[in-house]
């Protein structure tokens, strides 16, 4: 049982200029005890709106150094404070606000909101057992407009779709990894440098791009690039719900369409989910 | 990977008499082949577009008598058809039209839609192993003005939580429960006792309900009320989504309610969550 | 300027019998003054939140006898009390609450929501002019398995639907309309004969429904239905935003479809919007 | 009545690099005939079908150099080739892709999704009426963390809010504006430079920003900044739905929260809607 969606905002300034953060956390708890389900005594259970002061009262004190810091000092408090605790998972997710530039001169305390893309982390910790520190982004939407095919797929009396060398690629990507050592990862930065590497393991060179055969290799392309250039992250687990988009068939309308005017087809949608992990 | 929000709508006549059931379905596969993810090599690929015809050509086929039926159809379709696949999971999810009545006589062809809480099941099956058949309800309002209390409970210095006997339960309801062997289940039927047991639990007797301690009490009677009455179900996983209802403090503004006017906290919310099997 | 979604329920109970009205307000006005946009001034505005309390404080003196009463006094208040006013308007919509029944006995404190379809209500009053009341259900949605078609229309180079006569309606409805002379309406029973207008005049007789040429001439029945049906009634805003649903193509598939699946197109979408009042 | 949500993506290529809209359409016709309501005769009826063909087939001939010019395409195709056609109504909405850039090297084909504030147009027109066309942004979510306050206004019994000088301004805006003569327009440059004047008159400067007393005076600033330095504007409506946020009190947890961590009251939000023109 837990709080959901605990939405805050934290604010902090550094004389005129203004930092904020704000965020959604979820906190869950797994007690010891099981007499609140079977007998309705609640002296062990922590109630949730107590559960919302703890994240409330550890912002106002620690600030948000980073999500991930964060998430970890909520799990550290709760294993630390209740022995009644048996398991404690806190999600963290961010409002995208950037901060407003005009003209190329960032302003003191203005904002944007640009979700391009949601930052999340998840931290969990069983009684006795360590802290595990997941990282992640989701609903970051992206799209290539060629470089993709899916071609030599098995086939049986139930296959109409045809073979293409060249079809659009566009999908919402969800990503999720696990760190090892938690000590000494500068958390903001590594998450940046993951987001490159998503980036460029989808698009490829800027000058022409790399060849996908399949949302599967498109996946595993981004999981490997991860792990190669982030010795940090253990694990990951990746999932791309692909929007399909139909050439629009124009020949009832005496036109011929060269993949210019096309459809996106939201429902049914593709997905495509894998873990990798290293040896 | 797989192909989700497979959406149609399969229609039955009998004379002039129309039947409509209208779903979506999720189906996602895993093979023994890997060569897609490293290779790109997509020979044992099944196309998500096949995974959707297939889930199209048995609508048409065999109907859908009921959800179940229908997702062990999928299911072993898939299993039998291709010996690539490791793993098939298939979800149906019901939109919840009812024939119209016009003083109390059913119309031959006209819907309405009552989402009342929606009903789907799931179904899997590994390579070598058992059909394990899943049925449920989600998003299942649920209210009763009195009757629930929140006393006893755990305190420290971030307790600002007030004890209470008599307060507002409401909350958002699903249920997902498992079948032990599943010949001769007569799954509509079933269904619907399961969804008089959730409710009677829930509310407790028509002229006086019955005191709710806690969610986590009203959670555990609703599993427990559907293991002694249905015997065909294995185990229970619930989670109470629970709105809070604050009573608006109208001292400022020379009134006194007396619990009269209540304003809804949607965010954050409380969560409850437990599952619950047979010895 | 004003308040939205404001969201609160209001309990009334009759000795052990609750009864729940959980509505959501939006209250607007227009002031005489334009100082606070020009100059800063804000001597003449009412705060949002103050048009919050105004809303809650009626709630609780008066309570909601039914949804349009209780939008009447919302407006009345703001006109009679603040003569900076120079327009009002209030929307009031409600959430489907409906009374929980074991083997048919009614529970006397326990509700499920039920939206099919939303009742809203909405009051506009201009200084020295006249109280109008509109009155809608919303979110309505309906589908007829036959008698339906669209045949004769007008066709170009740019036409390839086909000619129907057998095709699904399904949509889902709008309406909203004006009362005249308001005093003495009763509100609930009228609206209830107007929904059971819509479902009569959309669906035709239950043994064999009535054959629709199109979608404006549905919408024109129902209005014809309710302004015949309903004296009260002046005019009559309808909107239909209307699913088609497209029969699979299964002749690839080595198999005959007789419109047994269907596949709905959500989007792009048909919208039919007509306005009808009496001579 | 008409076609709502056509979406679609329309694809140049020059060379190896590529150009993508991707627009949602919504087209509605308001006939002269009344025959298809009242008698059910559809001669005269653009079925919706062939409405969603005319929008992709002009969208293959012409392609989309900006929204508004293939909104008033729209709009004399059906105002030219159909004359039962008495009023055309064109609204056109971008999915927002931006070119992917890595290392600052823009990318020939590679897009990502980043939705701060879509950009929309509306066009319309009556036989015989000049075209009229509207330009817009929405969803522009916007934040300052200071220079924001509300004191002065009008107080009564029912007034709670105390008066703050230094409160959040946080806020989602709704801006549409018409141009007048419409020729020689360059639409793209004069929509980022409206979106630049929303900016700065939000913001005000980037080293201390401006005073808002009020939402209404900022609502006042951003249209006439927006009036006085781009003539081509005749009319602007500006809607701007408010979030507050909440200092959170943590008296009760012996901590003094210095406008540190706030909560963000999303429901009930207010809201300020104006329109102001040139005299």
């Amino acid at each position: 049982y837990g709080k959901n969606t605990i939405k805050f905002l934290r604010l902090h300034r550094e004389g005129k200029k203004h930092f904020v953060k704000e965020v959604e956390v979820c906190t869950h708890l797994r007690l010891t005890s099981v007499h609140e389900y079977l007998d309705g005594n609640n002296s062990f259970v922590i109630p949730t709106d107590t559960i919302k002061n703890i994240v409330l009262v550890l912002a106002k004190k620690n600030g948000i150094p980073t999500l991930e810091q964060f998430a970890i000092d909520i799990c550290k408090h709760f294993m630390t404070t209740f022995c009644q605790v048996a398991y404690v998972k806190t999600y963290v997710q961010e409002v995208p606000w950037q901060r407003l530039h005009e003209n190329g001169v960032p302003h003191v305390h203005s904002f944007i909101c640009v979700p391009d893309g949601i930052r999340f982390c998840e931290v969990e910790q069983c009684r006795n057992g360590p802290l595990v520190v997941f990282a992640g982004v989701k609903d970051l939407k992206l799209m290539k407009t060629t470089q993709s095919g899916f071609e030599g797929f098995y086939k049986n009396e139930h296959t109409t779709l045809p073979e293409r060398n060249d079809r659009i690629l566009c999908g919402e990507l969800f990503c999720k990894w696990s760190y090892g050592e938690c000590r000494d990862i500068d958390f903001d930065c590594t998450w940046n440098k993951i987001r490159e590497c998503i980036l460029e393991a989808f698009a490829g060179p800027p000058d022409c791009g790399e060849y996908s055969p399949s949302y599967q290799k498109t996946v595993n392309c981004i999981q490997m690039c991860i792990l190669s250039k982030v010795p940090q992250v253990q694990i990951i687990e990746t999932v791309l719900n692909n929007t399909f988009y139909n050439v629009v068939d124009m020949t009832n309308l005496c036109l011929t369409n060269n993949k210019e005017v096309l459809v996106p087809v939201e429902t049914p949608y593709g997905s495509c989910a894998c873990t990798l992990g290293r040896k």
